[in-house]
């Protein structure tokens, strides 16, 4: 027999029961300036009225309307899943009133809202592809279909709402459509699981947020279903849907990036609230696995476009890297549960580099166009999408505006409106800092104590990071902070003394008072980064980091030369030269390289090695790959060949 | 006006009416030892039997029956070009009676051609998939449908049958068809074409081999509306159907590239029929660049799994190489087709390549299981596919005898059955050998001279090639030969005297007597090979090559050995070892290497070169890759990585 859940609310992502750490809300962490606050304004001024814009025009949030005036099928807009497209985007605009409320953003909410619930059914069911005369029947196709995804953002937006104090009509169509879905799949209804997880996760947050136990219970469900050859077998095979085999045997996140990553998020969702640890050991030995062997540099998922698919161990060509922009937001949704879960600095240096190199590289710095996939090597320019047209896919190296399977604009803003909570958690000891952002936190360890501090750091551009406590003394308390795993030599400064600190955590526990000040001082220098044989797309490359962010050489740098034919050089000290002021879209980093051509023939092989006819020297001026493409049609690389015979490290 | 065409018959699998090179027929070629012969008995009491088998255990013939019975489309079974198959097994079969009668199997043709034929309709359309009450129109999804593809295999078969001495039903049936597909598609008619390429060849040869012009007329409209974006456009874009450029427009094979070579086949068919040398150029320089920047080691054309396609320039990863058997296939049928226009060796050294690296390797050595993709490099084994079901699609180490994509099979057959009309040419003066195979050639040269030769060899296994004359003395003549551009060293023997020949062909002309001798050895010597610098995929790679094999290191060969570990060592001479006899699957060649493990974190990514723990010496024993997946799964490299600083070229 199963117990009531506790009622858990709080303006979070997620909302774990137990857990080393407890997250904070965005009532309790306010991003106040740098990277992250440049990029939440973007979303909020550009990213947000740009998706409201787009769904009309594509016609996705007028096929509710349809949906209500019968005229569905003949009119029905967009993909099966278009729906859930207007669900993120309300999950985003409840994030973001929160951060910074908006009475007329609040109004096009509610009329947004009004437009989804009117086309409701009676029973709960709602999704505008299904189930009317002309169309296919409710769940016969749950292989394709996603109307169980579907309501799981559908799901996500009403816990979004609840969570930021409102109990309005969206979360109303949700709980309808939650116990429609729990009537429909329960122990006794249809054996069967959504094509595209995602609807666990949601049902967890929506159960964690409603008390209602039986949400959580179809979560459990839907995940254990899994894996017995449920679905139809494809082409690309069953672990696609990851139905290959159960979860909890698994041994590595596969199939379909997006999917595998959500479903896994939902797993540790459910180990939480079922007391089932071997359920995340399950999570835990999937993601590393797949983070050992199919992740790329970048933290990108995925390296098979034919299935959006993280496909076989070390397969990472840098130039089909697929690392769509939605893996790497669904990889920071399962970090954040495994970082709450068990504390790992791993999680969080994962998310880190995720969030830098997927997640803010999916988005133009205006915030208005977007690349589904994140390729690491991009050999020729491609067309420039046109700029109000709804394109098949984002595959040029210029963002589009809109495209046919758009997931990632509502998914970007969903993620940037609610950022503030996933930078920092609570305990009863303190307060730790996992990203590195200027915010300002407010609020009371879990033992009860109110305790305030303020961030003020121009990271990642630069690497120190000062944490001032605002709050009186309440008694010994501790701040703990995140040294990534790059940062050797980082050190921490506290009550004028010095010292250095090692990759991990780093935890100064003290009676702070007002006006205490600690200071973190991260190495963010630029290094050279080799892959592991393995990786055979890359061998003979090198990639250049600077702290957290990967850079790329861009053809707008090197204007004349061909990408191809560009050599770096190792052993000369690669020179740090990140420009002033921040919006200075000048390269952050120089390298020493060649252009080295090399005879070409008609046929691509032969019996000795290729040498360059002449190589001329050049300056490798590199970007923050966040930042690649924002400068019209290029050609790009993040691992660059290295100058033969040049392979040992430089000294410096 | 048109003129009426030339009816030009003779057992040849494409007859064009000009051209350097004149085609000789199966009745002049006679295939008598050594690696093809092996390859077409095979074909002959293997493959062609188990794909007769397997047409009737999917449904696939039975498709016809069932659209007599009026049973469709509720029993329909298969893809919806699965007619296809059936007409290119009917091509098989035709080539293959007039290679070898076989009073049995002519039946047996005759009672499968019945069932077609019950099937056409009074307007000669012909399709089991479209037309009838519950299925889609008639031409109504030209971009997917196949219908005019499937036409086309079903013209080549008739071709096939009326150049080995038939006017059966089966040609009537194509030549209802063909003029139906006049009718409707004619300048007058739908201004549209096929998704799918094929039906230019065929139109153009079924011209050629019945004197009707329009046919020709036909197929030069096809290829003239192409490139206008009359299709569809799609998520990989209109090149997948060479719809986004003229033909003669276009820089490059592009898009799914069987389709792009069949395509490119017709329209060096239409050059020839209609004085048009501007057609063949764009053909030629399509397949030119395709070669420069789009082709593997094995001739293997097409990287994207995605589309089935080419991908962009240098994109040519062996993990991902697609490679696809009847692209291999159709890259022959193309080089064939410029040979003879032509002359030049390149088509032939590119047959060659493909045709044993490619065309070889798709079918298993028992010719009962088939590759559908031709990856370099296979990393996990995979699951064995089940020998009595039709499995998605052939993606395991192991080949699979039959799946729903099962285009490869029947192409095969079709290929080998023919191969004999693709070894040697004639004209005026004598007679060109192109592939070198046992063989028996009788013929009469373009003057009328009465010429025979036996030709007698074990390449590729050995070097040498034997010319001996058969036929009484006719005035001098001449015999050419094509040394391979990989054959420098090749010497040649005739009249006592032994020299030197070069790359390129090699002519001895003569006034031969019977019992005259020539003798070509090619140095089939194992060779290191090293890809282009813009091959970023296999950067610090060699690979081994042997006369005109490809070869690979299979785990089966190195026991316990993890292939990632894998290095070889270039300054170590190869070894040859061609086992004896010539069934023997032992490997050819052993290369020294090392196996080097690194240390392997979880993240695979760090700031200094990744060094080998320890170097164990090993024996890399290396079998040709057409032989790879014989023995059970196992996992395979074409290119191997070259230890660290041992990148200069072997002395030897």
């Amino acid at each position: 027999m199963q117990t009531a859940s506790t009622v858990r609310l709080g303006a979070v992502p997620v909302a774990p029961g137990h857990g080393a750490l407890q997250p904070l809300s965005l009532d309790e962490v306010r991003i106040t300036g740098g990277f992250w606050s440049t990029r939440q304004t973007v979303n909020r001024d550009h990213t947000i009225p740009h998706a409201m814009s787009w769904i009309e025009r594509a016609g996705w949030a007028g096929n509710f309307d349809a949906a209500v005036a019968g005229t569905l099928p003949a009119e029905r807009q967009g993909r099966e899943f278009s729906d859930s497209e207007i669900y993120k985007l309300l999950e985003a605009l409840a994030w973001d009133l929160a951060v910074t409320p908006d009475p007329d953003r609040a109004d096009r909410y509610d009329a947004l809202v009004r437009r989804v619930a009117a086309a409701q059914e009676d029973d709960g069911y709602l999704n505008t592809e299904f189930g009317r005369p002309g169309q296919a029947p409710r769940y016969s196709d749950l292989e394709w279909g996603h109307e169980l995804y579907c309501y799981g953002h559908l799901f996500q937006a009403a816990v979004a709402r609840i969570r930021t104090g409102h109990h309005d009509q969206l979360v109303e169509v949700a709980l309808a459509a939650a116990e429609h879905v729990c009537a429909t799949f329960g122990p006794d209804g249809l054996q069967a699981f959504c094509g595209h997880p995602e609807i666990e996760m949601a049902l967890v947050e929506l159960g964690r947020a409603t008390g209602r136990r039986h949400f959580v219970d179809q979560a459990a469900l839907f995940l254990d279903r899994r894996g017995h050859h449920v679905l139809e077998d494809i082409e690309w095979g069953r672990e696609y849907f990851q139905d290959d085999v159960p979860f909890r045997d698994a041994g590595s996140l596969r199939g379909h990036a997006v999917r595998a990553l959500y479903l896994a998020g939902g797993a540790v969702d459910l180990a939480d609230e079922n007391g089932d640890p071997a359920l995340r050991e399950a999570a835990l030995r999937q993601l590393r696995h797949a983070v050992a062997h199919r992740t790329y540099l970048t933290g990108g998922m995925g390296s098979q476009h034919q299935d959006e698919g993280f496909g076989t161990d070390d397969a990472l060509p840098a130039d089909r890297a697929y690392s769509e922009t939605c893996a790497g937001i669904a990889s920071v949704m399962l970090n954040w549960r495994l970082l709450l879960a068990t504390g790992s600095a791993e999680h969080a240096d994962l998310m880190e580099r995720t969030l830098y190199n997927v997640v803010a590289t999916g988005p133009a710095l205006d915030g208005e166009a977007f690349f589904y996939a994140n390729t690491l090597h991009r050999r020729s320019t491609g067309e420039v999408p046109p700029s109000d047209t709804l394109v098949a896919r984002a595959e040029s190296s210029v963002r589009a505006p809109w495209f046919a399977v758009s997931c990632c604009p509502t998914n970007i803003a969903r993620t940037m409106a609610s950022l503030a909570g996933y930078l920092a958690t609570r305990d009863a000891d303190g307060i730790q800092l996992h990203q590195y952002a200027g915010c300002e936190i407010r609020t009371t360890l879990t033992d009860g104590r109110a305790v305030a501090l303020d961030v003020s750091t121009d990271y990642p551009r630069q690497g120190a990071v000062g944490v001032v406590v605002v709050g009186e003394s309440v008694g010994p308390w501790s701040i703990t902070f995140r040294v990534p795993s790059w940062a050797a030599g980082a050190t921490l400064t506290h009550g004028g003394r010095t010292r250095t600190v090692d990759p991990g955590t780093v935890t100064v526990t003290d009676d702070f008072g007002p006006g205490d000040r600690i200071e973190l001082v991260l190495p963010v220098l630029p290094r050279l980064t080799w892959p592991h044989p393995r990786f055979d797309a890359v061998r003979g490359c090198v990639a250049v980091e600077r702290g957290p962010m990967v850079l790329c050489l861009e053809s707008t740098d090197v204007p004349g030369a061909d990408l191809a034919e560009v050599t770096l050089d190792p052993t000369v000290p690669l020179v740090d030269r990140v420009p002033v002021p921040a919006q200075d879209p000048r390269p952050w980093v120089a390298a020493e390289g060649s252009l080295s051509p090399s005879e070409s023939a008609g046929w691509g092989y032969r019996d000795r090695p290729w040498a360059s006819d002449a190589a001329t020297p050049v300056e490798l001026p590199l970007v923050p790959y966040c930042q690649w493409g924002n400068r019209g049609p290029s050609t790009m690389r993040v691992w660059i060949p290295v100058a033969e015979g040049r392979s040992a490290v430089a000294d410096s």
